[in-house]
């Protein structure tokens, strides 16, 4: 749960009889310090994923478009940089009671960190200094668009998926994380998302469904009723981008416990680490299982789809489930990948590298799945929240995406689709030493 | 030295001072956390590992079997995940006496972590939050595994494979592992091995050895008495994956020192750290050297594996020695690789990787070299412990990969391995739009 | 910055209220923990640079090069380790007040590790652990020689570029470190470069310079008055080397300020991780949208270099700018390398990876852009470290390069280089199982 002033108080509460075994008068600042830790260690690691992204999308892809993909994947992420701190942030946590100087400017204005050597006194001794929460936040939303970036592969224009990316992350995801994270209405209806299954990972998808609807299948995908298989280019690296992934996502879970200077959250961050692996492991062994079973061959890209479906199903609610719980959560995550997959290309929306199984489709199970161990959890809000979301992202994912089509174009043309989009789109190959086959 | 219960007592003695000068009556909790964060850290150094292994390994076959080889390392990461949590960390460490609920129940049974919230005193205080030991111990049943999946490459069927891994990490392993960490017979007899030279190391090299006798050499490799060089397909992905096996070394052996919260645990760490990355480098520089010397030509694969053995050999122990100390030990390593990769292939044991001579041989030699720095280490029980993990893991191990080939088979067919794993077992190509020159 | 004595001094008043707070008489061993803690996590991410680097530069180059620029880039990191400890970081650091053991050698002595367990009463309690100290600036001169390696890529021969890095990296390194760093006559007149845009960065970049001028373009690279582009072979590598470059300046820049334990450190900290990770982002999308005007064509490697030169921009004050600043000087670095890369081509400087003008230019844009937010600095001190730094490297660079050149000779043959460094040289190729396109 990142609702900070909620969390103030039950950390206050908590943390009582810490601070008054520890010291009597003197104000503790080893949880400030400690928090502060856990968001700069839990940042470099959801930093690393926006990596990760790029090296599973730049292997899913065919090679005449890999250097687009990397473009795409260093400059959504660059962009999301400035942009949530042009208005994100701000827009994201309106209230946020621990500003530092107590400034209450409009919404939409940029982050401002505290003074350089700041003095104790003028901390937020109860959470962490703002400039490790804004970077900790800042990599979330970077993964909502890197999310988009993976499923419109191989056939959209460079700028105007980076223009959606500007909307994505400067206004349409932080007023969406605002109703929750921001203290917003549906925190207040008891919403719980612990670190976005629904919040990250489902917008991400509900943005790319809307966008993959918007622009069509790649040429030749889906012919004469039979589903062409183009597959990726380079294994390896999709597979290496699966390991960043999974190893940022300590972070994404781990760090938002958002507290790591008591006996309990320390060892609750310990818990969802080791809930965080559980989950990954058995939704690629689901995954595995399964492909050998349906297909009698195992499936690598499933497998990886699987591990990275079982991180979504957990990411709502890694803290409360026991490693049993993570386990079977996860492995539904990985067997929803298996069957979604072919599902979405029945509809014919072709999401390239399977990020709507993944993020939207596992993020859904992921929120509903939280009532299952989190006794303060309802169904019907789980439902409530995830509709909410849904229909304001896709709706206003739809709008933009429309508007961008047809004002300035969204697709590539046929000849350049054909020829692959590096020679086409940036006069650039990814491997210009080896032949194709 | 991962011996928790003799450890407790050690810590407590050495802790006693700082506790009295800290604080008067009330508990420090500082150390718990801090040690829960040494584990955390070094846990997901060492999750990385099994990337660095992927892609070692990915970069060491030839191209028709590296959609295999990425399948087999996910695969076996996610099985020891499973595993290791079902039945191995409780098999491991049997009378773990900071188990929080006192709760102990028969060895084969599923690892249970702290309830969320913990108090602090319920907490282990003079240790760490179950969750992230059990986080940490099983990234290293997951390393031995890999090492196994390295050596029998190009050959192996995928399920048989993944059953033993299943036996190596839910039983052979924990069951070897407890004679020393577990508190068990080798730990009593004074047998020392600080981050698991032998333990992790060597047991995986075992298997792997007595696993590449039972499969037999590729086709073609051993030929009219000639050793038929098959170059591996991406050696920017082979240095890859020696640079995060670098980099996850320091959790591995940093995080064995299983405490961080007093000024001599985290000096300590420091050591391991410095001495952890010398002995990496030596063992490159003496390979770089020597294959120079021998060949007339540097040879990439021996540097990559010279720096992994030189980390294999400190490994065992990686505090004592001075800086000079890891580099020599690490150097003899880098020597060993070059002078025993030859020497397997006279024997006609084909190890795709190097990884016997790299986690067996400069095993065996960092536990020796223990007694060079150690002064309470002797040289007669760290042969005896090579011993005895060589005896159970080599025997255990042949009757496994025994009864697996007797009843479903390991080796795929001579068609397979002559098309690659790839197309034949998967159907599914790593790097399909790159033509095989 | 780096000047410990002076840090301390610092660092004592800063933090006395907070001791005084906190306990009464005991000494507080935290800061000593916590600043150990962030030399180790901030000492691992600036060796996963070592990788950076590797990946960026075999990205780079072409695939008949590529095994070569990989065993540069390991040996040269383990080159550097030994050296560093024989003699360079106690030439770097001469009179180190801080020495545990009050040891104070000769300049020309290794490097000397505490005891094994010690005891806080021995221990510098305001600052931290030797060995992570030694492990965090150990990382920093490696990568001045990655910073060579990249440059000369292609041409040079193995054994005099090692030679090379054993004096860049054993003498001439830490002797102008230790100018600043090491408390000598920069430091005492003024001069700031907190994490080494000059100290580091462009004095690998001088260094690169001397030895592409003494060594000569690549055979055709500039060819009747045109400059002949020779594409890198694998750009997927590249954007995965400057994501981990990116991953790594945190700790590079983060672990810089060389404190935590406070709340002002560690709230430093973290201003520093935001405003690193702005002048990345501005970086490339300054170039990014440069490159559109300019070229009509976003260029993927100048995305790549802008975000890093962005980096090196703000590298030497990551403390003091606002999140605008960051946000402006960064995008200067951007601007930079987009404008310089041609220059050199213009004056036939043959900088393959484009290390130069990231590493040289922009470091020293961003020497001077510290004037702009640190009131301390003056214009006049930063230009004439500037000099000092660019005139001592580059006089002993020229030296080197042109005795190693007159004496065994720096560049392979005509052949060699046509056919490839890796048969001819290594007699190994990176990619043997793809033919050339």
């Amino acid at each position: 749960m990142k609702l900070k002033t909620l969390l103030i108080v039950a950390t206050g509460t908590a943390a009582l009889p810490t601070f008054a075994l520890a010291q009597d008068a003197a104000p503790d600042i080893q949880p400030y310090i400690l928090t502060t830790l856990l968001f700069l260690v839990g940042g470099f690691l959801v930093f690393w994923m926006a990596a990760g992204f790029a090296m599973l999308e730049a292997g899913l892809v065919r090679s005449k478009n890999v250097t687009m993909q990397l473009t795409k994947n260093i400059a959504l992420f660059s962009i999301a940089s400035i942009m949530y701190w042009l208005i994100g942030f701000n827009l994201m946590y309106p209230g946020d009671a621990w500003s530092i100087a107590g400034w209450m400017g409009p919404l939409f204005s940029p982050t401002s960190l505290e003074p350089v050597g700041l003095d104790a006194a003028d901390a937020a001794l109860d959470y962490a200094s703002v400039g490790s929460d804004f970077f900790f936040q800042l990599m979330f939303v970077a993964a909502t668009a890197s999310i988009v970036s993976g499923t419109l592969a191989e056939r959209i224009k460079l700028w105007p998926f980076l223009l959606f990316v500007v909307l994505l992350t400067g206004v349409m995801y932080p007023i969406s994380g605002s109703w929750q994270w921001g203290g917003g209405w549906l925190s207040e209806a008891g919403f719980s998302d612990f670190a976005g299954s629904t919040i990250v990972h489902s917008v991400g998808g509900w943005a790319a469904l809307a966008g993959a609807i918007v622009l069509g299948p790649r040429l030749g995908k889906y012919k004469e009723g039979r589903v062409n298989p183009m597959p990726g280019s380079n294994l390896a690296l999709a597979t290496l981008g699966t390991f960043i992934l999974w190893l940022g996502w300590f972070g994404f879970n781990g760090g938002s416990q958002l507290a790591a200077g008591t006996v309990g959250d320390i060892t609750d961050v310990s818990r969802i680490f080791a809930n965080t692996n559980m989950a990954a492991a058995s939704g690629a062994v689901a995954a595995l299982i399964l492909t050998q079973i349906m297909f009698k061959k195992v499936d690598l890209t499933m497998v990886l789809n699987g591990a990275l479906a079982g991180l979504v199903s957990i990411t709502a609610e890694p803290l409360a489930p026991t490693l049993f719980g993570a386990l079977w959560i996860g492995a539904v995550g990985g067997v929803i990948v298996v069957f979604t997959v072919p599902l979405l290309d029945k509809l014919k929306i072709d999401d390239v590298v399977g990020a709507i199984p993944v993020h939207l489709i596992a993020g859904i199970w992921g929120t509903i799945a939280v009532v299952f161990y989190n006794g303060d959890a309802s169904l019907s809000t789980q439902i409530m929240g995830i509709i909410a979301y849904g229909a304001f992202t896709f709706v206003a994912s739809l709008i933009v995406w429309s508007v961008l089509k047809g004002v300035i174009g969204i697709r590539v043309s046929e000849e350049a689709e054909i020829n692959g989009l590096d020679t086409a789109e940036l006069g650039m190959e990814a491997y210009p030493d080896f032949s194709r086959g």
